[in-house]
């Protein structure tokens, strides 16, 4: 079974970490968001990414979600020392290794995707990530307050910030960005296609800014299912809600499928507690299921994998 | 009293410490060694300057002589981990800082002396530490082994090789380079320059080979009062004579005072058990002191300034 999912970060890590454990036997291919990178100290970080290959390769910070396990920070309170900024992103050393050798290779002249390659060929996560595209395309968000109306990047509206409301959303470059290669070909050739419960704006749609991609979904034979990452009214972490109304939209999981649309989403899942609004997604043209959707552990998250297997199989061929 | 000295790393370092204890109120301008300087995973190393600023500022490891104090290795063992090259130099996490510090000026632009003054503002190392070049020049060697025989970066010869047979020595890039800003006038307007007890090919060696220094030297009003690393026809530390031989030298205290000669030096200090050797000094027409050159703690050292400080004052102006 080839099953191509598109993930953000800490949601969409520990969701492929239970379709793996519900389908170890099943070809994975993981299209990841790069909205979020940024470059700090001269360093390209690839924060989405390297979540997905540190969760699925067994060097996540458990606790956290993201970030190395055993982590020390020597180098920042160097850094801090040295009053270079920013202070309000801090990189763990044992992260560094891994965007020093980012930042080598792409100085190198290597494309984004031939890095990540070659960085899980250290992780082998047991899925092949690609990122969304191999050119520059970074979600700002503006923004409005004490300083002022602006622009900023979404890690400083996001770790710096911490998520005001939100005017709107931009994906700087994603309209001159090109899908990475292999990425219009693992969405034409999989069997199913996954929206795993990562953020709807800046993380899927940050992948669905990059040109190709939404034609290369809304025309693949194999069905699209996605999982809510809205309960209850609220997203289960993050910040969606605040980049849901900048885009105007309710943060429910109805608004959520409705916001994707019937032309990209073949099926949709919601939380058991949210089993009111499935008519209304079912009204989208969207098949819907309510079900358990908290990630509480491998075997639970194990289980909305395997009920989304089965609703895609319901589902079949486009 | 303006007091400009050469230096290379941990001998220079060491001998700065007890020249600032002997006279604190000394203007001491330092022109430090760049030969040893190389790129490693996209991180511009300066060895000598930092052993320099480290030395001085307070945060070197005193045991080994080089790099930081409570350093850790997080970044190195995961570089490992990846595979990613050269294993055979290990950068501390904390001294990782400071080269990323010094990578970002450099891109963005600043010499190497501007990018060593910022790192200065934080070391305060009590001197004012210039490059000796803002150009590169590296120096490498020629070795000749089961390898093949073949120049290596200064780095390699020293750290991945420990120093075998040297054929010559090479200063690649020095014939184009131009010495940093202030290093001449640091050479025109001392009262005194010294050249510590540091390696007299590849440390004060490679200062020399930059266009224009041995000739600001040659005619400096200031004396030039030097003191020998060659201790019973041996180096303190390090591998003076391996290099030593591949410029023709003898492995002795009289040798490396011939092999500056009386047109750069005019004071030489030799370790009272090689007082044998004065006369031979002399003979070559330059003055010589022998008394203990042993840096074992900065009571001794600052001793030694104090000797060579005295010496310089009845040399007098040139």
């Amino acid at each position: 079974m080839r099953i191509t999912a598109l993930a953000g970060g800490i949601g969409g890590a520990r969701f492929l970490r239970g379709l793996l454990a519900a389908e170890p036997a099943a070809q994975v291919t993981v299209i990841g968001n790069v909205g979020d990178d940024i470059t700090l100290h001269g360093l390209r970080v690839c924060p989405d990414l390297d979540t997905v290959m540190y969760t699925l390769g067994g060097g996540i910070h458990e606790g956290q979600g993201w970030g190395r396990a055993d982590e020390t920070f020597s180098v920042a309170q160097e850094l801090g020392a040295y009053g270079v900024g920013p202070d309000w992103f801090t990189l763990g050393d044992r992260d560094i290794a891994t965007h020093l050798v980012r930042t080598q290779m792409l100085e190198a002249g290597y494309p984004l995707s031939a890095v990540t390659a070659a960085l899980c060929t250290r992780w082998k996560p047991g899925v092949k990530l690609l990122p969304a595209t191999d050119d520059r395309a970074e979600t700002h968000v503006v923004v409005s307050d004490g300083e002022g109306r602006r622009a900023v990047h979404f890690q400083e509206y996001w770790v710096r910030l911490h998520a005001p409301a939100a005017e709107s959303i931009a994906f700087v470059g994603a309209e001159q960005a090109k899908p990475a290669p292999g990425v219009l070909e693992a969405i034409a050739q999989a069997d199913l296609i996954l929206f795993p419960p990562s953020n709807p704006v800046v993380s899927i749609g940050a992948i669905l800014a990059v040109p190709g991609i939404r034609e290369a979904l809304a025309s693949s034979e194999g069905p699209v299912v996605g999982l809510s990452p809205i309960i209850g009214g609220a997203p289960v972490r993050g910040m969606a809600d605040k980049v849901l109304a900048a885009v105007g939209v309710e943060t429910s999981a109805a608004a959520v499928a409705e916001y994707y649309g019937a032309d990209l989403l073949d099926g949709w899942l919601i939380h058991e507690g949210d089993a009111v609004q499935a008519d209304r997604v079912r009204a989208a043209g969207i098949e819907c299921r309510a079900l358990p959707l908290l990630m509480t552990d491998t075997a639970a998250t194990a289980a909305m994998a395997t009920a989304a297997l089965d609703l895609a199989a319901r589902l079949g061929k486009k």
